[in-house]
Protein backbone atom coordinates (compact mmCIF):
# COMPACT_ATOMS: atom_id res chain seq x y z
CA UNK A 1 0.00 0.00 0.00
CA UNK A 2 1.46 3.17 -1.24
CA UNK A 3 1.91 6.15 1.55
CA UNK A 4 0.40 9.55 0.24
CA UNK A 5 3.05 11.56 2.60
CA UNK A 6 5.99 13.13 0.68
CA UNK A 7 8.82 10.96 0.19
CA UNK A 8 11.42 13.08 1.68
CA UNK A 9 15.66 12.20 1.40
CA UNK A 10 17.67 13.70 3.97
CA UNK A 11 21.25 14.21 3.92
CA UNK A 12 24.06 16.53 5.01
CA UNK A 13 27.59 17.12 5.08
CA UNK A 14 28.70 16.87 9.06
CA UNK A 15 28.08 13.23 8.87
CA UNK A 16 25.32 11.23 9.94
CA UNK A 17 26.37 11.22 13.23
CA UNK A 18 25.71 15.41 13.55
CA UNK A 19 23.70 16.94 16.11
CA UNK A 20 22.28 18.72 13.17
CA UNK A 21 20.57 15.83 10.84
CA UNK A 22 18.82 14.28 13.94
CA UNK A 23 17.55 18.11 14.17
CA UNK A 24 16.03 18.23 10.86
CA UNK A 25 14.81 14.14 11.13
CA UNK A 26 13.06 15.41 13.79
CA UNK A 27 11.39 18.76 11.82
CA UNK A 28 10.29 16.35 8.87
CA UNK A 29 9.01 13.40 9.94
CA UNK A 30 5.84 14.04 11.33
CA UNK A 31 5.60 15.61 7.16
CA UNK A 32 6.65 13.17 5.25
CA UNK A 33 8.26 9.31 5.04
CA UNK A 34 11.89 9.94 5.72
CA UNK A 35 15.07 8.08 4.17
CA UNK A 36 18.69 9.29 5.82
CA UNK A 37 21.71 8.58 3.48
CA UNK A 38 24.16 10.68 4.98
CA UNK A 39 27.96 10.83 4.92
CA UNK A 40 29.86 8.37 7.14
CA UNK A 41 32.69 11.36 8.01
CA UNK A 42 32.26 14.95 8.26
CA UNK A 43 32.50 16.50 4.48
CA UNK A 44 32.85 20.12 5.21
CA UNK A 45 34.01 22.00 2.25
CA UNK A 46 33.24 19.19 -0.28
CA UNK A 47 31.64 21.65 -2.73
CA UNK A 48 30.14 19.46 -5.78
CA UNK A 49 32.77 17.25 -5.49
CA UNK A 50 31.82 14.05 -6.81
CA UNK A 51 33.76 10.03 -5.78
CA UNK A 52 34.95 9.32 -9.34
CA UNK A 53 37.84 6.98 -8.95
CA UNK A 54 37.34 5.35 -5.79
CA UNK A 55 34.45 2.68 -4.89
CA UNK A 56 31.45 3.80 -2.40
CA UNK A 57 30.25 2.32 0.44
CA UNK A 58 26.60 2.62 1.55
CA UNK A 59 25.73 0.46 4.60
CA UNK A 60 21.94 0.38 6.62
CA UNK A 61 22.30 1.59 10.10
CA UNK A 62 19.84 1.40 12.62
CA UNK A 63 21.32 4.11 15.17
CA UNK A 64 18.52 6.63 14.17
CA UNK A 65 16.15 4.06 15.41
CA UNK A 66 12.55 3.80 13.42
CA UNK A 67 14.22 6.03 10.77
CA UNK A 68 15.70 4.04 7.19
CA UNK A 69 18.65 5.20 7.10
CA UNK A 70 22.13 4.57 5.34
CA UNK A 71 25.54 5.63 5.85
CA UNK A 72 27.77 6.64 2.77
CA UNK A 73 31.47 7.10 2.52
CA UNK A 74 31.01 9.37 -0.08
CA UNK A 75 30.52 13.08 -0.44
CA UNK A 76 27.30 14.97 -0.19
CA UNK A 77 26.39 14.85 -3.32
CA UNK A 78 27.33 11.45 -3.43
CA UNK A 79 24.61 10.86 -1.24
CA UNK A 80 21.87 12.19 -3.11
CA UNK A 81 22.83 10.51 -6.38
CA UNK A 82 23.19 7.04 -4.66
CA UNK A 83 19.93 7.92 -2.45
CA UNK A 84 17.80 8.56 -5.57
CA UNK A 85 19.61 5.56 -7.65
CA UNK A 86 20.19 2.79 -5.14
CA UNK A 87 18.17 3.25 -2.39
CA UNK A 88 14.58 5.02 -3.13
CA UNK A 89 15.53 3.69 -6.90
CA UNK A 90 12.83 6.87 -7.67
CA UNK A 91 12.71 10.32 -6.94
CA UNK A 92 12.05 11.61 -3.65
CA UNK A 93 8.99 14.47 -3.37
CA UNK A 94 11.77 16.66 -1.61
CA UNK A 95 15.35 16.52 -0.48
CA UNK A 96 16.37 18.53 2.68
CA UNK A 97 20.38 18.61 3.67
CA UNK A 98 21.71 20.05 7.28
CA UNK A 99 21.12 21.16 9.53
CA UNK A 100 24.78 22.58 8.77
CA UNK A 101 26.74 23.20 11.67
CA UNK A 102 27.80 27.10 10.70
CA UNK A 103 25.95 29.40 8.12
CA UNK A 104 26.35 28.98 4.55
CA UNK A 105 25.73 32.48 3.70
CA UNK A 106 27.32 34.42 1.05
CA UNK A 107 29.74 32.72 -1.24
CA UNK A 108 30.11 29.75 1.25
CA UNK A 109 26.99 28.30 -1.02
CA UNK A 110 29.75 27.31 -3.77
CA UNK A 111 32.19 25.93 -0.61
CA UNK A 112 29.47 23.54 1.27
CA UNK A 113 28.76 20.05 0.87
CA UNK A 114 25.30 21.10 2.61
CA UNK A 115 24.28 23.31 0.01
CA UNK A 116 25.63 21.02 -3.49
CA UNK A 117 23.03 18.48 -2.15
CA UNK A 118 20.33 20.83 -2.82
CA UNK A 119 21.92 22.37 -5.44
CA UNK A 120 22.61 18.62 -7.41
CA UNK A 121 19.02 17.97 -6.09
CA UNK A 122 17.78 20.91 -8.23
CA UNK A 123 19.61 19.25 -11.28
CA UNK A 124 17.82 16.31 -10.35
CA UNK A 125 14.33 18.22 -11.12
CA UNK A 126 13.68 17.50 -7.36
CA UNK A 127 12.31 20.10 -4.67
CA UNK A 128 15.39 20.89 -2.66
CA UNK A 129 16.53 23.09 0.52
CA UNK A 130 19.91 23.37 2.52
CA UNK A 131 19.17 24.31 5.98
CA UNK A 132 22.83 26.07 8.26
CA UNK A 133 22.27 27.61 11.72
CA UNK A 134 24.99 30.35 12.03
CA UNK A 135 26.41 28.25 15.01
CA UNK A 136 30.08 25.43 14.53
CA UNK A 137 29.23 24.28 18.31
CA UNK A 138 28.47 20.55 17.39
CA UNK A 139 25.92 21.32 20.93
CA UNK A 140 24.34 23.96 19.34
CA UNK A 141 20.49 24.55 19.85
CA UNK A 142 18.21 23.68 17.09
CA UNK A 143 14.88 24.29 18.48
CA UNK A 144 14.67 27.99 16.57
CA UNK A 145 15.88 26.14 13.23
CA UNK A 146 13.97 23.60 13.59
CA UNK A 147 10.55 25.71 13.38
CA UNK A 148 11.60 27.69 10.89
CA UNK A 149 12.56 24.00 8.96
CA UNK A 150 8.42 22.88 9.30
CA UNK A 151 7.38 26.59 8.00
CA UNK A 152 9.86 26.29 4.81
CA UNK A 153 9.35 22.87 4.32
CA UNK A 154 5.52 22.82 4.36
CA UNK A 155 5.50 26.28 2.19
CA UNK A 156 7.75 24.05 -0.34
CA UNK A 157 5.76 21.72 -0.48
CA UNK A 158 2.38 23.54 -0.99
CA UNK A 159 4.43 25.77 -3.82
CA UNK A 160 7.09 23.93 -5.12
CA UNK A 161 10.30 25.48 -6.21
CA UNK A 162 10.61 26.79 -10.40
CA UNK A 163 12.88 24.62 -12.00
CA UNK A 164 16.35 25.17 -11.95
CA UNK A 165 16.51 26.44 -8.54
CA UNK A 166 17.07 25.54 -5.12
CA UNK A 167 16.66 27.33 -1.33
CA UNK A 168 19.21 28.37 0.70
CA UNK A 169 18.09 28.74 4.16
CA UNK A 170 20.01 30.34 7.12
CA UNK A 171 19.32 30.44 10.82
CA UNK A 172 20.54 32.85 13.27
CA UNK A 173 21.80 31.05 16.55
CA UNK A 174 19.16 33.77 18.87
CA UNK A 175 16.58 32.29 20.87
CA UNK A 176 13.22 31.80 19.88
CA UNK A 177 12.21 35.14 21.40
CA UNK A 178 14.53 36.96 19.40
CA UNK A 179 14.42 35.84 16.19
CA UNK A 180 12.66 38.27 14.13
CA UNK A 181 11.15 36.82 10.99
CA UNK A 182 12.54 35.06 7.80
CA UNK A 183 13.58 37.36 4.69
CA UNK A 184 14.16 36.03 1.07
CA UNK A 185 16.94 37.64 -0.27
CA UNK A 186 20.07 38.00 -2.18
CA UNK A 187 23.78 35.76 -1.82
CA UNK A 188 26.30 38.30 0.25
CA UNK A 189 29.52 39.38 -2.00
CA UNK A 190 31.87 38.27 1.00
CA UNK A 191 34.40 36.21 0.97
CA UNK A 192 37.38 34.15 2.87
CA UNK A 193 40.70 36.03 3.77
CA UNK A 194 42.87 33.10 3.59
CA UNK A 195 45.84 32.36 5.94
CA UNK A 196 47.45 29.12 6.20
CA UNK A 197 49.38 28.25 8.94
CA UNK A 198 52.72 26.37 7.76
CA UNK A 199 54.18 24.10 10.46
CA UNK A 200 56.63 21.25 10.80
CA UNK A 201 55.55 17.37 11.01
CA UNK A 202 57.70 15.01 12.28
CA UNK A 203 60.15 14.62 9.92
CA UNK A 204 60.84 18.32 9.83
CA UNK A 205 58.78 18.39 6.37
CA UNK A 206 56.48 21.40 5.77
CA UNK A 207 52.91 21.47 6.18
CA UNK A 208 49.61 24.23 5.56
CA UNK A 209 46.73 23.95 7.40
CA UNK A 210 43.93 26.17 5.77
CA UNK A 211 42.65 28.97 8.10
CA UNK A 212 41.31 32.43 7.30
CA UNK A 213 38.83 35.55 8.73
CA UNK A 214 35.42 35.51 6.99
CA UNK A 215 34.99 38.80 5.66
CA UNK A 216 31.77 41.14 4.82
CA UNK A 217 31.50 43.91 2.72
CA UNK A 218 30.01 46.07 5.12
CA UNK A 219 27.60 48.20 2.39
CA UNK A 220 25.65 45.49 1.57
CA UNK A 221 22.35 46.05 3.12
CA UNK A 222 19.76 43.11 0.69
CA UNK A 223 21.94 40.66 1.25
CA UNK A 224 22.10 36.84 3.76
CA UNK A 225 24.88 37.92 5.76
CA UNK A 226 22.95 41.39 6.70
CA UNK A 227 19.89 39.61 7.62
CA UNK A 228 21.33 36.92 9.89
CA UNK A 229 22.91 39.68 11.61
CA UNK A 230 19.50 41.10 12.44
CA UNK A 231 18.07 38.39 14.35
CA UNK A 232 15.94 37.45 10.48
CA UNK A 233 16.54 33.34 8.86
CA UNK A 234 17.43 34.20 5.57
CA UNK A 235 16.01 32.58 1.98
CA UNK A 236 18.24 32.57 -0.98
CA UNK A 237 16.56 31.11 -3.93
CA UNK A 238 20.13 29.46 -5.67
CA UNK A 239 20.25 28.64 -9.24
CA UNK A 240 23.03 26.26 -10.54
CA UNK A 241 22.74 28.34 -13.97
CA UNK A 242 26.10 30.15 -13.52
CA UNK A 243 25.56 31.97 -16.87
CA UNK A 244 26.48 35.77 -16.65
CA UNK A 245 24.07 36.99 -19.23
CA UNK A 246 24.96 40.60 -18.05
CA UNK A 247 28.30 40.23 -20.00
CA UNK A 248 27.84 38.38 -22.61
CA UNK A 249 27.66 40.89 -25.15
CA UNK A 250 31.01 42.60 -23.45
CA UNK A 251 32.73 39.26 -24.15
CA UNK A 252 31.15 39.39 -27.63
CA UNK A 253 33.06 42.23 -28.35
CA UNK A 254 36.13 41.03 -28.02
CA UNK A 255 38.23 40.43 -31.29
CA UNK A 256 37.93 36.53 -30.88
CA UNK B 1 64.29 44.34 -11.50
CA UNK B 2 60.58 43.73 -11.49
CA UNK B 3 58.93 42.07 -14.55
CA UNK B 4 56.80 43.96 -16.57
CA UNK B 5 54.75 41.02 -18.18
CA UNK B 6 51.61 39.75 -16.37
CA UNK B 7 52.31 37.07 -13.89
CA UNK B 8 50.22 34.08 -14.69
CA UNK B 9 49.05 31.18 -12.07
CA UNK B 10 48.40 28.11 -14.15
CA UNK B 11 46.62 24.84 -12.25
CA UNK B 12 44.54 22.14 -13.23
CA UNK B 13 42.63 18.96 -11.86
CA UNK B 14 44.01 16.67 -14.18
CA UNK B 15 47.42 16.61 -12.27
CA UNK B 16 50.58 18.23 -12.87
CA UNK B 17 51.84 15.19 -14.67
CA UNK B 18 48.83 15.57 -17.26
CA UNK B 19 49.55 16.60 -20.93
CA UNK B 20 46.74 18.87 -20.51
CA UNK B 21 48.94 21.40 -18.19
CA UNK B 22 51.92 21.13 -20.00
CA UNK B 23 49.80 22.45 -23.43
CA UNK B 24 48.36 25.01 -21.20
CA UNK B 25 52.15 26.52 -19.90
CA UNK B 26 53.42 26.32 -23.31
CA UNK B 27 50.63 28.23 -24.69
CA UNK B 28 50.97 31.10 -21.93
CA UNK B 29 54.77 31.16 -21.12
CA UNK B 30 55.16 33.76 -23.84
CA UNK B 31 52.78 36.00 -22.78
CA UNK B 32 53.70 36.00 -19.51
CA UNK B 33 55.61 34.75 -16.26
CA UNK B 34 54.24 31.67 -15.52
CA UNK B 35 54.27 30.25 -11.82
CA UNK B 36 52.61 26.67 -11.57
CA UNK B 37 50.82 25.09 -8.56
CA UNK B 38 48.89 22.36 -9.49
CA UNK B 39 47.63 18.94 -7.68
CA UNK B 40 50.02 15.85 -7.45
CA UNK B 41 46.99 13.76 -8.55
CA UNK B 42 43.74 14.06 -10.59
CA UNK B 43 41.14 16.09 -8.73
CA UNK B 44 38.50 15.59 -12.14
CA UNK B 45 34.90 15.90 -9.87
CA UNK B 46 36.24 17.90 -6.37
CA UNK B 47 34.09 21.06 -7.57
CA UNK B 48 34.56 23.49 -5.64
CA UNK B 49 35.77 21.30 -2.48
CA UNK B 50 38.26 22.68 0.22
CA UNK B 51 40.78 21.13 2.13
CA UNK B 52 39.79 21.64 5.89
CA UNK B 53 40.43 18.87 7.57
CA UNK B 54 43.59 18.22 6.45
CA UNK B 55 47.05 19.04 6.27
CA UNK B 56 48.01 20.52 2.82
CA UNK B 57 51.60 19.67 1.25
CA UNK B 58 53.38 21.67 -1.52
CA UNK B 59 56.62 20.45 -3.25
CA UNK B 60 58.29 22.90 -5.56
CA UNK B 61 59.42 20.39 -8.22
CA UNK B 62 61.91 20.59 -11.47
CA UNK B 63 60.04 18.06 -13.97
CA UNK B 64 58.47 21.33 -15.84
CA UNK B 65 62.43 22.56 -15.95
CA UNK B 66 62.25 26.28 -16.90
CA UNK B 67 59.00 26.48 -14.99
CA UNK B 68 58.39 27.55 -11.33
CA UNK B 69 55.98 24.70 -10.87
CA UNK B 70 54.77 23.49 -7.26
CA UNK B 71 52.87 20.13 -6.72
CA UNK B 72 50.22 20.42 -3.85
CA UNK B 73 48.05 17.19 -1.98
CA UNK B 74 45.08 19.60 -2.23
CA UNK B 75 42.10 19.95 -4.68
CA UNK B 76 42.61 22.40 -7.50
CA UNK B 77 40.79 25.21 -5.18
CA UNK B 78 43.53 24.98 -3.06
CA UNK B 79 46.31 24.66 -5.20
CA UNK B 80 45.06 28.84 -5.37
CA UNK B 81 44.19 29.61 -2.29
CA UNK B 82 48.12 28.07 -1.58
CA UNK B 83 49.49 29.44 -4.95
CA UNK B 84 48.68 33.04 -4.44
CA UNK B 85 48.63 32.86 -0.33
CA UNK B 86 52.48 31.32 0.14
CA UNK B 87 53.67 30.48 -3.27
CA UNK B 88 53.43 34.48 -4.72
CA UNK B 89 52.42 36.33 -2.01
CA UNK B 90 50.33 38.12 -4.40
CA UNK B 91 47.45 38.47 -6.10
CA UNK B 92 48.86 37.18 -9.92
CA UNK B 93 47.20 39.13 -13.21
CA UNK B 94 45.90 35.75 -14.67
CA UNK B 95 44.84 32.23 -13.36
CA UNK B 96 44.41 29.90 -16.03
CA UNK B 97 43.18 26.28 -14.77
CA UNK B 98 43.11 23.18 -17.43
CA UNK B 99 43.54 22.19 -20.31
CA UNK B 100 41.11 20.00 -18.86
CA UNK B 101 41.15 16.31 -20.55
CA UNK B 102 37.02 16.66 -20.89
CA UNK B 103 34.46 18.88 -21.65
CA UNK B 104 33.24 20.70 -18.87
CA UNK B 105 30.19 22.34 -20.66
CA UNK B 106 26.55 22.88 -19.28
CA UNK B 107 26.32 21.79 -15.56
CA UNK B 108 29.74 19.93 -15.34
CA UNK B 109 30.62 23.63 -14.33
CA UNK B 110 29.57 22.48 -11.07
CA UNK B 111 31.81 19.27 -10.74
CA UNK B 112 34.46 20.91 -12.55
CA UNK B 113 37.76 21.04 -10.21
CA UNK B 114 39.14 23.17 -13.13
CA UNK B 115 36.40 25.12 -13.55
CA UNK B 116 36.35 25.35 -9.69
CA UNK B 117 39.78 27.00 -9.70
CA UNK B 118 38.67 29.60 -11.91
CA UNK B 119 35.94 30.53 -9.83
CA UNK B 120 37.65 31.01 -6.91
CA UNK B 121 40.04 33.04 -9.00
CA UNK B 122 37.37 35.15 -9.76
CA UNK B 123 35.85 35.41 -6.11
CA UNK B 124 39.65 36.48 -5.73
CA UNK B 125 39.55 39.55 -7.53
CA UNK B 126 41.44 37.81 -10.42
CA UNK B 127 40.77 37.62 -14.33
CA UNK B 128 40.53 33.65 -14.41
CA UNK B 129 39.54 31.15 -17.34
CA UNK B 130 39.38 27.38 -17.38
CA UNK B 131 39.74 25.61 -20.65
CA UNK B 132 38.54 22.19 -21.79
CA UNK B 133 39.20 19.98 -24.51
CA UNK B 134 36.11 17.73 -25.20
CA UNK B 135 38.35 14.97 -25.26
CA UNK B 136 38.94 12.38 -22.41
CA UNK B 137 42.04 10.91 -24.31
CA UNK B 138 45.21 11.65 -22.19
CA UNK B 139 47.06 11.72 -25.32
CA UNK B 140 44.97 14.41 -27.28
CA UNK B 141 45.98 16.86 -29.22
CA UNK B 142 45.94 20.03 -28.00
CA UNK B 143 47.31 22.00 -30.65
CA UNK B 144 43.90 23.78 -31.67
CA UNK B 145 42.88 24.30 -27.92
CA UNK B 146 46.41 25.82 -27.21
CA UNK B 147 45.52 28.64 -30.48
CA UNK B 148 42.17 28.95 -28.29
CA UNK B 149 44.45 29.73 -25.07
CA UNK B 150 46.42 32.13 -26.66
CA UNK B 151 43.46 34.53 -28.56
CA UNK B 152 41.54 34.33 -25.06
CA UNK B 153 44.48 35.05 -22.91
CA UNK B 154 45.03 38.06 -24.55
CA UNK B 155 42.05 39.20 -24.96
CA UNK B 156 40.91 38.78 -21.74
CA UNK B 157 44.22 40.79 -20.65
CA UNK B 158 43.59 43.70 -23.12
CA UNK B 159 40.09 43.55 -21.36
CA UNK B 160 40.12 42.44 -17.79
CA UNK B 161 36.86 40.40 -17.19
CA UNK B 162 34.20 42.21 -15.39
CA UNK B 163 33.92 41.52 -11.33
CA UNK B 164 32.35 38.84 -10.16
CA UNK B 165 33.01 36.58 -13.73
CA UNK B 166 35.10 34.17 -15.11
CA UNK B 167 35.01 32.34 -18.21
CA UNK B 168 34.48 28.82 -18.92
CA UNK B 169 36.00 27.90 -22.50
CA UNK B 170 35.72 24.17 -23.94
CA UNK B 171 36.96 23.26 -27.58
CA UNK B 172 35.73 20.74 -29.35
CA UNK B 173 38.47 17.92 -30.47
CA UNK B 174 39.08 18.61 -34.17
CA UNK B 175 41.44 19.68 -35.95
CA UNK B 176 42.87 23.22 -36.62
CA UNK B 177 40.96 23.13 -40.45
CA UNK B 178 37.77 22.21 -38.77
CA UNK B 179 37.26 24.76 -36.00
CA UNK B 180 34.84 27.13 -36.84
CA UNK B 181 35.30 29.86 -34.93
CA UNK B 182 34.54 30.99 -31.22
CA UNK B 183 31.25 31.36 -29.81
CA UNK B 184 29.88 33.00 -26.07
CA UNK B 185 27.03 31.43 -25.31
CA UNK B 186 25.49 30.14 -22.29
CA UNK B 187 25.81 26.93 -20.22
CA UNK B 188 23.29 23.91 -21.48
CA UNK B 189 20.97 22.84 -19.47
CA UNK B 190 22.20 18.92 -20.01
CA UNK B 191 22.22 16.46 -17.18
CA UNK B 192 24.38 13.31 -16.45
CA UNK B 193 21.62 10.15 -16.14
CA UNK B 194 23.66 8.31 -13.36
CA UNK B 195 23.72 4.97 -13.01
CA UNK B 196 25.84 3.24 -9.86
CA UNK B 197 28.07 -0.27 -11.23
CA UNK B 198 27.57 -2.26 -7.93
CA UNK B 199 30.09 -4.90 -7.27
CA UNK B 200 31.10 -6.95 -4.70
CA UNK B 201 34.12 -6.85 -3.02
CA UNK B 202 37.12 -9.87 -1.73
CA UNK B 203 34.87 -9.79 1.44
CA UNK B 204 31.75 -10.38 -0.43
CA UNK B 205 30.74 -6.43 0.65
CA UNK B 206 28.75 -4.42 -1.94
CA UNK B 207 30.53 -1.51 -3.51
CA UNK B 208 29.39 1.16 -5.83
CA UNK B 209 31.12 2.94 -8.58
CA UNK B 210 29.49 6.04 -10.10
CA UNK B 211 29.22 6.05 -13.93
CA UNK B 212 26.61 7.38 -16.46
CA UNK B 213 25.43 9.15 -19.75
CA UNK B 214 25.50 12.80 -20.21
CA UNK B 215 22.03 13.94 -21.44
CA UNK B 216 21.46 16.79 -23.73
CA UNK B 217 18.17 18.42 -24.16
CA UNK B 218 18.33 18.82 -28.08
CA UNK B 219 16.17 21.37 -28.36
CA UNK B 220 18.60 24.38 -26.88
CA UNK B 221 20.38 26.01 -30.02
CA UNK B 222 22.04 28.81 -27.95
CA UNK B 223 24.14 26.67 -25.88
CA UNK B 224 27.64 25.41 -24.75
CA UNK B 225 26.49 22.03 -25.81
CA UNK B 226 25.08 23.20 -28.91
CA UNK B 227 28.10 25.31 -30.24
CA UNK B 228 30.81 22.82 -29.54
CA UNK B 229 29.17 20.05 -31.45
CA UNK B 230 28.93 22.35 -34.50
CA UNK B 231 32.61 22.82 -34.28
CA UNK B 232 33.03 25.93 -32.28
CA UNK B 233 34.96 26.59 -29.24
CA UNK B 234 32.75 28.12 -26.63
CA UNK B 235 32.67 30.80 -24.11
CA UNK B 236 30.68 30.93 -21.10
CA UNK B 237 30.83 33.89 -18.89
CA UNK B 238 30.46 32.26 -15.47
CA UNK B 239 29.44 34.10 -12.47
CA UNK B 240 29.65 33.18 -8.85
CA UNK B 241 26.30 34.97 -7.26
CA UNK B 242 24.25 31.96 -7.41
CA UNK B 243 21.22 33.86 -6.78
CA UNK B 244 17.65 33.11 -8.56
CA UNK B 245 16.52 36.78 -8.89
CA UNK B 246 13.77 35.94 -10.99
CA UNK B 247 11.95 33.92 -8.65
CA UNK B 248 12.54 35.69 -5.29
CA UNK B 249 9.17 37.80 -5.93
CA UNK B 250 7.46 34.33 -6.24
CA UNK B 251 8.94 33.26 -2.87
CA UNK B 252 8.25 36.24 -0.82
CA UNK B 253 4.75 35.55 -1.56
CA UNK B 254 4.66 32.47 0.41
CA UNK B 255 3.11 32.36 3.89
CA UNK B 256 6.47 32.63 6.06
Amino acid sequence: MASKRPLILVTNDDSIFSKGIRSLINAVKSIGDVVVVAPDSPQSGMGHAITINDPLRLDKTDFLEDIEAYSCSGTPVDCVKLGISEVMHRKPDLIVSGINHGANTATNVLYSGTMSAAIEGAMEGIPSIGFSLDSFDSQADFSVAMKIVEIVVRETLENGIPEGNCLNVNIPDVSADDIVGIKVCRQANAYWEDRFDQRLDQHNRTYYWLTGDFKDQKEQTDTDVYWISKGYATIVPTQFDMTSYSIMKEIENWNL
